[in-house]
Order: structure tokens, then C-alpha cells, then sequence
């Protein structure tokens, strides 16, 4: 028979900390408390599963619950010496939610149920204060049918403002017992009116109805909403507690307040928290009345005039401080607990792991090792590797003092400030003046990288998280709000417009990409600072993960910026991002333009020693370490002007006739162009396009040899590789120049050849393209486009809901689609090896920063992954979670 | 030791027939013939495997081959009792290429090899005709520096010509043996000068220099072109085959010729060929005399003068029909042989299976089932699927007597006459008034459908074989000439220009999309009989395969087309090529243009009638045949109007404003709509669209029950699923209509549903997908698209260079990538019958309809192909043979 049911109370509990699946985190750590033997209202927890089972099956209950919960019911009583319904001792109860995962507010929660017109009685003389009693009933009663009998709240509000209007009263408090008695009787007749039943007057009755109501507000839509934005799957379910009411409300001796036993903000090992006398925990959270401090420290930091509960309890506040350090001890973590003081004794009601700031984290975290509560791998599982983007980037401040005037995504973390441009060459020519610049565009494409790089920040009216300007910002570590809908961006102008204003190029705004807002005029801003608790952190990191950490960059700028993050390589550097600016695009478009192989490679001639500068001034920051390098990808219209102003800049630039520009344009436009001719595809067309590159790859590394002795590690990738045949004719091709540099130089370059495997194809005859390459890189982001036929350009439209409709968990483009991509990956390793077991394999998709993909890439025992600079130190961390993870599995 | 050599001659043969692939089909054929004691002349076949060991190696000899060929011409020598470079009784050989394929004329060749300067003195003498000799001698002088030593052909030409004149001679016929003696010495001299060394005299040297040149001739330009036209791998490599020479130009009682042992063209059982008296084989084939007939009853069927072999040589003749009888019994089946007659002693130079048309392919095959020779399995096995083609289209007469004004690929088959006409609604108003038109366009898109329907053939300017306008015309039936690159449309003036001329609007032309031909004014054309032979042969096809055979179609006459064609289903109806006609476009439009569901609900509303009348007539004509009903498919923008003219109708018609069209129409715009909101994507953002479509569908079953009493096998197919969620989702929804359906009507519809395959993420998961899908249907061509990452629109730029660099044998859009493509595939078969056993499995790829892809489908074990209309013969005949082949394997 499956149990459904769970009792804690008496210093003893059915289930345990360990339970959370099954109890939820609320119920596990009541039952463990309980344990402890510490002082825990009695109750009981319906598990998640009679959640799951219960919404599975048209909302019947699971065989046997009813006899369960009548059975733990009857247990409580004892427990709590009252009986439920008995007019004389009635027991009372909250009937609330409780998730594996704190979803704070979204579900629905019942105080002070058990009360009808004949306990309210006995809660009034055993209380003693009749007023207490009946405010405790009309509450119930408009909780009750709020969340159960879906009663309009405001209806009783009505009623209650009409009483206090008709009597003069000015606030609640002015109500004495008489008024709260009358407005119960008003109330229940509202209810009867409006459902046509009398509210329910049987306990039973009302705990059953509460059960069900807690249970159908797990895919109520505000708790959807919140669970996808924190990516908790809607098959969880939420377990429900039922437990005796204690009251902080019983006058001066009562109180209820909720603390930390650190700092969360900051992780100081000092408790933290606040508390109202006479209150109900509702109040505090409500923000109704101020509360007071925990700590006599913490008031006189403050100022604070109310004595905190240090002075005022001081027996009560020792009690609670040695819970505190019995959880913190217990638990081994910062805990967050929830008590209440029923005239002078003290009930704690709840305990959980405390959220904390990046900051915060790291220091408790490394406290903690140096206290002896938890060991360096158990600090390192501490930290959300995600969390640490809030410590990388320049921050608003706190009070910043700068109205919000539209609302975007959180493309790309950090904030920045600087005066706002429409185009990139403008961005390129301020900037070059020393100012700082925000760019703003509709949508940025390839062209804008240059004034992408040149800009503090980018915000666009169009696009979604994994738009062109969302992924190239967070590459370049540039904050970034996309998809701002509301901007209207005039470019004739030169101006745009929100919400009845106009702001016009050279004027200030700050953007805070971190949360997808941009404001008006330039914000107060802090920058990061990295504490030697980050340093620390990153030690520990570095020495359990078994993964190398690479970054995909390729301005020496970002270069520098992943070597001082630490990455151990560069797992990818884009070449096209090279041929962009000025001269070069304009050598570019001669080659494209060219009709004859000669015609094209006199001008890959002029693009050489451009390209072989770029490589080496990577190759000296990069050092011993390797540097992948992959040559040109996309499809050459990318590279062709494409307005008509352009045209005619180009026409006069090239020489070319505007129509025979135009005329090749035409030519190149591909209905597909992801699916069109580029990657190796252009090799194989035009072999001395990648020759080119090979030679600026082969000429650098004798430079840098030449230069500091250090021969790099160079890897040449081949994009978009589809057959071994592909692989082998390029190879051929790349080992000529090879041949012919080390002739004419007398330096004999060396350097690794692999192929990126970025198709499904690829993946499924990997052990082919194995005997082509010493390894292979895993472009993830390309193989989870053909691998689901979704482009990530135009998927924005309906992504969304299809993660809101479950059809997805997660944005396949963030975190591994383990189950489909995930497939092709595993088939891939095992192929590549089987074919040549030394092949090195990486990942330089965007899920190469991503922790939960990190997680799964372990499990495949890649080689390295590789990320945007700014992940560096995520992926640090997460890869070392991850192979701790796979250790202890 | 590997065996390089076998020998040939006297009535023994190391080879036979079977061995095609080690000795090509020349070799393999020789020596077949030589063991069943015909008079072949001896000889000895160099492999395959020398030709691809000597490709690999930098043109080094495999260890051994000396030997092994000197050992070979040791007994050629001691068979022909005649002696290599020996004077008085000279051995000559022809030294000729042979691979697994036939490859007529491709590779080089060397005759009369083994002549100097001594040994054509033994010729002379022997032959008694020095003239003779002295001719050989300096045609072999002439062949050999040609091949061999790459002395340039014209040279030789101008030396004979230069004496011609010196002598005053008109013809070759003037020449004395004297003459050729000069000549032969002027030759020899020429070689000299032109490659600085003597001409080799050695008849080993020659020997060995021939072998080399034959072997490399495998890889000359023309052979490569051929090879890839006709998909031979360049792998297979050619044999050589070095043969005693005969002669039939040594006097009147020599001859030579070829024959058919029956009539190539119609099948008739009549012996077929012509022959020269005193000639070499390379004059019949050359052209330069008239060839006279073999037969008397053919000879009076032309009309002839000169007598037929049967008359002229009688004895000879019945030879010579005693072993085509003799050949033709033992391979049971049509041979084509050359033969040479040397002073009355008849030599059969070589035998193979004749090509045939079509139409002679059907014939023979069942007369020789009559016959005895072959049974019913074999007769299926006879006939190239593909080669039915040719009966099914109209095609042009021989000698239509028209020019051909323009060339473009043979995108779909037939000929075809009519006016010129620039744009699909002209064409349809003209089809209205009964006129046959000729659809021209730069490209088409589905906008043009409804154009290419009443157009009896399409041309366009640019696209491939696989171009939108030839797979639609190939789906129509309609002749297609696609990528005519050198016609220049001028839409606005409704003109087109080729070569000089123009061609406007209602001028008449005929196209030949059999051979991708444009000709002037209209041709002679003959309708295509489908014979009795036709029928019987589908009768055994049919008994033979495992395999149901279905047509892609949606329109009424294709439908009736498709049953026609034996299809017994259908397997793909594309219900959105129904949305594209005049009134339904519109209220598709305005259904896309609705700012809310309840708009795009009415607009659906003044579809539904028209879509329902649709299924009803498809229904009718299938009766009891399954019908697969694939929901819309394709992104809205491609109802949008695109051009200004296009938005501005649609402005007046909708009443909606031009800025709104193009406002919404640029919403809709994607980067990649192959990869955008598409297929179940728009079932799952507009529910209505797909719910309107499963109404129409159950309405129409409903109506056509009602009528006839019979209750349509309906399939309901989701396109573009990646995963299992989207079906539950829309499995609930198009079930609501049906509930709805069978509340409303009191009629309960009946349907299976399930989902198109066309996504590798789909056939990654099929087990998933398969719980909510009685059937699969795998959208090869997607499936292509996504797996190898290639657009089959923008693949045409370089896919031929592909082919041709051999990094794909075939067109992966044509023939099935089995090795990528058919990984996906084979796992999703797997994985759906594993989670359900009786899934019912199905193609409606175009690969359904080709014969190689067919061959991979049976050994997949799926239930079903299917395939257009005009394809259907040639998959049920393909399905036979793949399963008559699968069960002999």
C-alpha cells in the first residue's frame, strides 16, 4: 500500500531531511526538525505524489488517502491534546504548499482552519481574548473562500470597509470582539449568497476542500509563470502540510519573525533577521507594520528605535539563537527559518537553505571550509556557478536614482552607460573620440560587430535572448538588452521613441543587461570586485574538475579578457570576425566579387597579412596554451553590402558597378542561408580562400616562434563538416601550405586538424570523419538547429510558448537538448573513438558556459568545453561540480 | 600472391561472366564466350583491381604484374602461334579499356599494337597486302601518340593531308602502299620532333605504355563526366584487356559488324545490325560508309540496294546466328555483339546485354517468360524501373522537325506544346479558353501552383533538378525544363530573349523535359501506349512486392492519375497546395492578417466548405484506399502577397492597408524558414487552423459514408514533429473536433493519426513520438535537408561540384544518403517498433519514387512507399525487385 501520508510532531517524524522529492523541502525539514527534537507544531504531510497522482487522475484521490490523513489526523490530536471540531479545545490548523523547489507566494495557503460558529467559542475562552478569536474566524472564513470557494477577496473587503464606515472606525484596530463577530456573521452570508451553499460549518469538510484547493493551485497560472522562468517541471508537484496553528498574536508575548544565520547579503557570520510582537507571520512579510531586529548589533547599525528581540526576549532570543546554530550545524548550510512565540514559547515553523547574493555565497562558503563545517568539494557543490555573472560585470547600483524607460530581455549581464548611436560606423568614430556609446539598433547582424565591440552596450527593439545581438554581446561580454518591443527606432532621424518620448542620438541612457532594463540618463554604477574568497573558490574549482576550460574569442581584447579568467585555450577563434572591419571587408568583397580563382586571390593576398597580425597577437597572450582556430564559415552574401547607400559606398570603393554588385548579391541570396553554402562548403569551392587562412595560421606561429621560442599550439578546425570526403580533400589542401611555407620559410609549421561537428550527419558517421581528424569540436548551437530544424533566429516567435506548453523544459539553445542533441553527441564520442581512440574532443557551442549542460558533457567525458569569455569562470566552477557529481555517482 | 592476370583463348578461359566486377564486363564476356568454345580471339584482361592499386600508388605497377603479363603473352603467343616482335610472324594486339559499366567511347583504346618497322614487313607479307600493312602501321603510329604519348591528333592530319596535296589526291582510297610507307616515316619523324625521343619500337615498351594510358584514361575529364552523370563511383575502376588483333579489312571476304539477337527499339524477336565489308569495327561505329543490313527481310524494309549479310555471306551468316541464338540462350537475355569476319574466319569480339528502349525492355522480358527462357521473377528484375518513365509522358517524335532554341536541365519528363505565357494567373485565364500554355518563369514559387496546373509544361530560368519547379512539375506530371540559364525574362515587357531572338507572350513553343529542351514553334509529338506487355509486367511486379505503393497528391486529377497508376493510397495529400487558389488565398490571408483567434476563426470558417469539398472528391476516387492527410505545412509568409503590385490587389480584395500587409508580412519574414514556424509549430500556436482542417476532413468522411456507404481510411499526419509533446498536444486537439463532429452530426468519424518523420530529433526519439502515433510517415526530404545541414534550394550552386569531387556518389535529394540519412532512419524504425509493435510505417519523400532509395526502404521492412503520381509504375516495379532481392539475399 503506498503511503501518503507522513506524521511529525512529539520529537519524532515519519520522514526526513533526505525526503524533499517526496515531502517537499517545507515537509522534509518539519519532519527532520521534529527529529532534532526541536520545538515543531505537530502535523502531517500529503507527499507530491498524491499531487501528481491526484492531477493525473481528473482530481479523484489516490485509494487510501482518506483513511491516511483521518489516521495522522487522529495522531495530531493526540499530539496537540485538541481535538478537531471540538468546541472545548478545538485544534486549529494551516493547511499549506510545499514544493521540492521554494516557489515563495505562487501556490495558496489556509490559516486557522478547523473554525465554525462552536470552536470559535472555545478559542475565545481558552485564549482568553474573544476579539482574537473572531478576527481569526473572519479571517478564515475570507481565506477559506478565497482560495477554496473562489469568492472574490475584495467582496469582503466591501464588507468590512462598509461596517467600519457606518460605525467611524478609522483603522482594523479600532474593531473590538463585537464588530469582528458581526462582520464573521456578514461574511458567512456573503458566502452563502454568492455560492449559493452555506460555508462550510465541519472541519473535515474544510480541511478536505483546502487540501484540494493547495493541491489545483500547482498549475494555477501564476505558479506556471514562476516555474518556467526558474525551470521547475510541472511533474514535480507540490507536497501539502497540514499542522497545528500556534498563534504570534496572542498579545505582548507572542511574536513572529523570520532570520538568517548569516548575512545573506554579504555572508557575515552574524544572524541577520527581524521580528513584530504580537503579529502573525503575514505582517512581516506584508510590510504592514516595521519590524524590529533580531540583534541589539544589528538596531544600533540601523538606528533603529525599537528595542530588538535581543533586548526585549532576551530568554526567548537565546532559545532561538541555539536552534540557529543547532540547523547551521545540522544542515552544514546558511539556514532561512520561519518562528513563531506563542505567549513566551517558541515554535520554529520552517528551515531551508538561505538565499544569498554571489557574494555572499562565496564567503559562507569558504568560511565555512575554514570553520570545519563542510569540506573544499562541498564548498565548491555551494555556489550556483551562474550566479557568479553577477560578480563579472560592472552593476547598477543599489538606489541608482534612474527611471526605468523600457523593458527588454536580460540578453547579455552587467550595466552600462554612454551616449546612444544608430549605426555602427557612428559607434566606431565616437568611440574612437573616447566617448562612450550604447548602440542601438531594430537588429544587429554580422556587419554591426565592429560597432558592437566599439559600444559599452547594446540594446535592440527585436530579437530574443539567442539573438545575433544577445550571443555576440554576452561573447563580448558587452551588456545587452534585446527585444525591447516597445522602441519605436527612427534611423532616418536618428532617434527613437518609448512611451511618449523621444531620445535622439548622443543622448545618455544606462542599460542594466542583468535585468533587461533601460533607463533614462546616466546611473549610479559599481564595479565588480573579485574578493580573494573568489580566488579561493576557483582553486578549489580548478583542482577537482577534470574537464580544460577553453574560450571562444578572437579580438585580442577578448583574448586577454579569457586568459585573465583563466581559460586554458581557445577552443574557438572565429575567423570571420576578422574580415569586418574597414580594409578588410573591403578586400573581402573584392574576392567575392572577383570572377576568376586569380581575381580572388590577389585579394586574399592583401587580406593575408591582416589575418596573420590577428593570429599573432593571439598566439602571444595564448602562449603554450592551444588555440583552435576555425577557418571561414559563413555564406559570403554576409559579407556583401546590402542597403542601397551601402551599394553605392562599396560600388565606389571597388570600382565594381553598383548593378554588377547588386547583380552578385542577387546571385549569393540563399532562401537558407543556414543551411546554405558556407563552412567547409566555401572551402571546397574555393580552396585558396582557406589556404589563405592557413598560411596566415602557419606564417604567425613561425613569427611567434621566432620571436619568444614558443611554437603554438595550433589547431586548425574545419566548420560544417558533413563527410569524411570533405575532410580529406581540405585536409590535402591545408597540408600544401603547409608543405609550402615550411619550403620557402624553413620553419615547419605544426599544428592538429579536426573537424567541428555541427551536423547530424557528421555525428552519425563520426567514426568516418575520425580518420580525417585528431579532434573534434561540438558546435552546439548549429546542431541543435538541423538536429530539431529550428533556427535560432527565427524561433523567438513561439519558443516561448512552446516552454510555457512543455513541449520544452528548457530553450534548447541555452541548455542541452540531452534527449535529441544529446543523442547525436553520445553516438558521435563513441564513434570518434572507437575509430581513433587518442581524438580530443571539446565543446564551443554557447552550452560550452552552460552548467546543466556542463553536467552532461562530463557524463560523455569530453575533453574540454569552451565558452564567452565572461563564462570562464563558470565553466570552471560548473565542470568541477560536475565531475564531482559524476565521481559520487 | 594476388592475381592480377587472366587469360583467355582456345576454348578456356580463367575468367567467366560472373566475374564482371574483377575483369569488367569486357573481359568477363570474352571469357565466357572463349569456354563455351566460341571463336574469340585470344587474349588476357589486366583487373580492376591493377587499375585502382595502380590510381592509388602514384601510378606504380603492382609487385608481380610484370610477370604475371609477360607470363599471359607467353601463351596468347603460343594460342595465336604468332610471336610478339617477331618479324616473320608478327603478333598484333589491341589493348582497350573495360569497366564493370559500360562506358561507351570514354576511354582510350590502342590498335595494332606490336608494328615496327620489321614487324609490318611480316604483315605485308603474311597478309600479301602491303598497302594494308603499311595503313595499320601508321593508324597505330597515329592512335599511340595520341593516347599514349599525347602528340596532338590535327598534326597528324596535316602531314596526311600536306601529301594528299603534294600527290593531288582526293581521298584516303587514292593512297598507294607506297604513300602510307612515306607517311609512316613522316610520322615517326613527327613524334620525334614533338617529344624529343624516338617512337618506341619495342613492342613490349608499347605494350606497356598502352596499359599505363588506358589506365589513366579512367580518370580523363570526359570519363569523370560520364561517371557522374550515369552515378558510376570512380572507385570501381576499369580492366584492360590485351587481345590477339583480327581483322575484317582484308579484302572483300573480311568484314565487320554489330548485331542485337532482337530489335533494341521495339523488342521484336528479329536479329538487328549492320556490318562492312572490308573495313575495322571503328568505321561502322565512326559513320564515314553506310553500313549495310544484317538481314534480308531488314534490308528490305529500308529500301536498301546493297545487300544484306544474309545474302552477301551466307555461310558466314548462318555462323553468325548460331551463336547470337547460343549467346542468347545463355545469358536468357538480348545480346549486343561485335564480330569481325577475317578472310571468311568469323571472330566474336565481344557480347553484353543489349540496351533497350522502354517499350523493347517490356516486350522482351515477357516474350521470353513465353519463351521459357526466364520466369516471372527474373522478367521483373529485367526492366529499369526508372526507364518506365519514358512510356508514361507524351513525348516528342523522332525527326520533329523543330530547332532547339534553348537548353536547361530534364527536371521532369515529356514533351510538351504550347504558348508562351509569363505568369500564373495569365496562364490560367488562357487554360480557361481551352488554350494549351507553356509557363515561363525566372523561378517559381508556390504562389505559382495554380499556374503550373493549368500550364501544360514549365520552364524556368534558374533552379535545379530539384528546384521548387521540378519537384512540383515531376509531382504534377507537367514537363519541366528547369535552369534554361541563357533565356532572359523581361516580365514587364512579356518577353523573353535567347540567342538573339525574342520570344513574346503567345508565341508557341514546345519543351522536351525528357531531355531539358526548348524548341522553336511546335514539334511533332506521339502519345505514350501503354502496351499489354506494360500490363502484365506490373501484374508480376505486383505479385512480387511486400511493399503497398501510394502517391503523393491532392488535386482531383491527380488523384485520379495516381489510381489510374495502380497507387493503393494516398500517402502525403498536401492539404496547403489547396490553399492557394483565388478565393482561398484570400481568406488565407485574412485568417494570417486577424489580430485575434476569433478573426482567424471566421476567416477558417470561408474555408472550411471549400477544403471539405476537397477531401470529399479525394475520398470518392480512393474508396477503400487509405488516405494520409498532411495538416498545413508551410510558414504563413508564403501566403503573403511579395511584390508591390501583388500587396496592393491584396490591399483592395482584403480591405486591409497596403502598410498593414507589408507590416505584417515583415513580422513574418525568417532568416531560415525551412527551420521556422512551421509545420505543427503553427498547429500549436494557431490550434484553430488544424482543428478547421480535422473538421473539414471528418465532415467530408461523414458526407462521402453517407453517400456511398463506405467509410474513407483516413490518416491524420502531423508534420514537422520534433517531439512527443507537440503530439499529445494536437492528438487532444484534432480529437475535440472529432468528439465535437460526433456530437453534432451523429456521424462518428474514424481516423488513425500520426506524424511526419522529418526531423533527425523526431527519429532520435521515436519511441516517444510512437506513443501517440499509430503510424510514421519519414519526410525524406527534410530529413535530408536537416541532417546533412544542405538546402535543396541553394544546394544546386555547389551540390554538382560535390558529386563530381566525389564527396557524394549521388544526389542525396535524388537517392537516399543511406550511410546519414538512412542511420536516422533504420534507428527510428527500431525504436518506433519497440515501443509499438504495430505501427505502420511509410515514405512520402521524393525518395519514395526512386528505385535505389526503394531497395533501402525493403530492407528496412517499412509498409509502405509513396511516391507522385506519374511514379507510381515505377515504384510498384521497383518495390518488386527490392523484394525479390531482399529475399534472395
Amino acid at each position: 500500500m503506498t503511503k501518503w501520508v507522513y506524521g511529525f510532531g512529539g520529537g519524532a517524524a515519519e520522514g526526513k531531511a533526505s525526503m524533499k522529492n517526496l515531502l517537499g523541502g517545507k515537509g522534509a525539514n518539519l519532519a527532520e526538525m521534529c527529529s532534532l527534537g526541536l520545538p515543531v507544531p505537530p502535523g502531517f504531510t500529503l507527499t507530491t505524489e498524491v499531487c501528481t497522482n491526484y492531477l493525473d487522475n481528473q482530481k479523484s484521490w489516490p485509494k487510501n488517502l482518506h483513511d491516511q490523513v483521518l489516521a495522522a489526523l487522529q495522531t495530531l490530536e493526540q499530539q496537540s491534546g485538541k481535538s478537531f471540531g471540538y468546541a472545548a479545545n478545538p485544534l486549529l490548523v494551516s493547511v499549506r504548499s510545499g514544493g521540492r523547489a521554494s516557489m515563495p507566494g505562487m501556490m495558496d495557503t489556509v490559516l486557522n482552519l478547523g473554525l465554525n460558529h462552536e470552536t470559535v467559542e472555545g478559542l475565545a475562552s481558552l485564549s482568553g481574548d474573544r476579539r482574537f478569536a473572531f478576527d481569526s474566524y473572519r479571517r478564515f472564513i475570507q481565506m477559506y473562500s478565497d482560495v477554496v470557494l473562489g469568492v472574490d477577496h475584495d467582496l469582503f473587503e466591501e464588507v468590512l470597509d462598509e461596517h467600519k464606515d457606518v460605525c467611524g472606525f478609522e483603522g482594523d484596530t479600532d474593531l473590538a470582539a463585537e464588530d469582528w463577530e458581526q462582520i464573521t456573521t456578514a461574511y458567512l452570508q456573503l458566502v452563502e449568497d454568492e455560492t449559493g451553499r452555506p460555508f462550510p460549518a465541519s472541519p473535515l469538510d474544510q480541511l478536505w476542500g483546502a487540501i484540494g484547493a493547495v493541491f489545483d493551485s500547482w498549475m494555477n497560472e501564476r505558479a506556471q509563470v514562476y516555474r518556467n522562468l526558474h525551470e521547475i517541471p510541472a511533474s514535480w508537484g507540490t507536497a501539502v502540510n497540514v499542522q497545528a496553528m500556534v498563534f504570534g498574536n496572542m498579545g505582548e508575548t507572542s511574536a513572529t519573525g523570520v532570520a538568517f544565520t548569516r548575512n545573506p547579503s554579504t555572508g557575515e557570520r552574524a544572524y541577520y533577521g527581524e521580528f513584530l510582537i504580537n503579529a502573525q507571520g503575514e505582517d512581516v512579510v506584508a510590510g504592514i507594520r516595521t519590524p524590529q531586529s533580531l540583534t541589539k548589533a544589528a538596531r544600533l547599525e540601523m538606528g533603529d528605535a525599537q528595542p530588538s528581540m535581543e533586548e526585549a526576549m532576551p530568554d526567548i532570543f537565546a532559545q532561538l539563537t541555539s536552534v540557529f546554530d543547532r540547523l547551521e550545524t545540522h544542515y552544514k548550510d546558511m539556514q532561512d527559518i520561519e518562528f513563531t512565540v506563542e505567549r513566551k514559547h517558541l515554535w520554529v515553523l520552517q528551515t531551508r537553505s538561505g538565499k544569498r547574493t554571489a557574494r555572499a555565497a562565496l564567503k559562507i562558503a569558504v568560511d565555512m571550509v575554514a570553520e570545519g563545517l563542510i569540506d573544499e568539494t562541498q564548498a565548491v557543490c555551494r555556489i550556483d556557478p551562474a550566479s557568479l555573472d553577477q560578480l563579472l560585470h560592472p552593476m547598477l547600483a543599489e538606489g541608482h536614482g534612474r527611471p526605468v524607460i523600457a523593458l527588454g530581455l536580460p540578453a547579455s549581464p552587467g550595466a552600462a552607460i554612454g551616449q546612444v548611436v544608430f549605426d555602427a560606423n557612428e559607434a566606431v568614430v565616437r568611440a574612437g573620440h573616447g566617448e562612450d556609446v550604447i548602440l542601438v539598433r531594430i537588429e544587429t547582424s554580422p556587419e554591426d560587430i565592429h560597432g558592437m565591440h566599439a559600444a559599452k552596450g547594446i540594446v535592440t527593439a527585436r530579437g530574443g535572448m539567442t539573438s545575433h545581438a544577445a550571443v555576440v554581446a554576452r561573447g563580448m561580454g558587452r551588456p545587452c538588452v534585446s527585444g525591447a518591443g516597445d522602441i519605436r527606432i527612427d534611423y532616418s532621424k536618428r532617434q527613437f521613441h518609448i512611451a511618449g518620448r523621444t531620445i535622439c542620438e548622443g543622448d545618455i541612457i544606462t542599460i542594466d543587461g542583468t535585468k533587461g532594463q533601460v533607463l533614462d540618463g546616466a546611473a549610479t554604477m559599481v564595479k565588480p570586485e573579485l574578493t580573494g574568497d573568489f580566488g579561493t573558490m576557483m582553486g578549489w574549482a580548478d583542482g577537482a574538475r577534470r574537464m580544460k576550460v577553453r574560450a571562444n574569442a578572437e579580438t585580442p581584447a577578448d583574448v586577454r579578457t579569457a586568459s585573465d579568467f583563466g581559460a586554458e585555450g581557445i577552443g574557438l577563434c572565429r575567423t570571420e570576425h576578422m574580415f569586418f572591419d574597414g580594409q578588410r571587408i573591403a578586400a573581402m568583397r573584392e574576392m567575392i566579387l572577383a570572377q576568376t580563382r586569380e581575381g580572388r586571390i590577389a585579394a586574399l593576398e592583401r587580406i593575408l597579412p591582416m589575418q596573420r597580425d590577428d593570429f599573432i597577437d593571439i598566439f602571444r597572450i595564448m602562449g603554450e596554451r592551444p588555440c583552435t582556430i576555425r577557418l571561414l564559415d559563413p555564406p559570403l552574401h554576409e559579407f556583401l553590402p546590402h542597403t542601397a547607400r551601402d551599394v553605392d559606398e562599396v560600388a565606389q570603393t571597388t570600382g565594381v558597378s553598383a548593378e554588377a554588385l547588386m547583380q552578385r548579391a542577387a546571385e549569393l541570396v540563399e532562401s537558407n542561408p543556414m543551411l546554405g553554402h558556407r563552412g567547409c562548403r566555401l572551402g571546397i569551392s574555393y580552396p585558396e580562400i582557406y589556404q589563405m587562412q592557413a598560411r596566415a595560421i602557419f606564417e604567425a606561429q613561425g613569427a611567434v616562434k621566432a620571436d619568444t621560442g614558443i611554437m603554438t599550439r595550433v589547431e586548425v578546425m574545419i566548420p560544417l563538416a558533413m563527410t569524411a570526403k570533405e575532410l580529406k580533400i581540405l585536409k590535402g589542401k591545408i597540408r600544401e601550405v603547409c608543405d609550402e611555407v615550411a619550403a620557402l620559410q624553413g620553419f615547419a609549421p605544426k599544428y592538429s586538424f579536426g573537424a567541428m561537428i555541427e551536423l547530424p550527419r557528421a555525428a552519425l558517421c563520426a567514426d568516418e570523419l575520425a580518420q580525417f581528424s585528431d579532434f573534434f569540436s561540438f558546435g552546439t548551437n548549429d546542431l541543435t538547429q538541423t538536429a530539431l530544424g529550428l533556427s535560432r533566429d527565427d524561433a523567438t516567435s513561439f519558443l516561448n510558448s512552446y516552454i510555457y506548453q512543455g513541449v520544452f523544459e528548457k530553450d534548447p539553445f541555452i541548455t542541452l537538448d540531452k534527449q535529441g542533441v544529446g543523442q547525436l553527441l553520445r553516438r558521435a564520442v563513441e564513434l570518434g573513438h572507437g575509430a581513433r581512440q587518442e581524438i580530443k574532443l571539446g565543446v564551443c557551442g554557447e552550452h560550452g558556459g552552460d552548467p546543466d549542460s556542463i553536467m552532461f558533457f562530463e557524463s560523455l567525458g569530453l575533453d574540454y568545453i569552451s565558452c564567452s569569455p565572461f563564462r570562464v569562470p563558470i565553466a570552471r566552477l560548473a565542470a568541477a561540480q560536475a565531475a564531482i557529481t559524476s565521481a559520487n555517482s
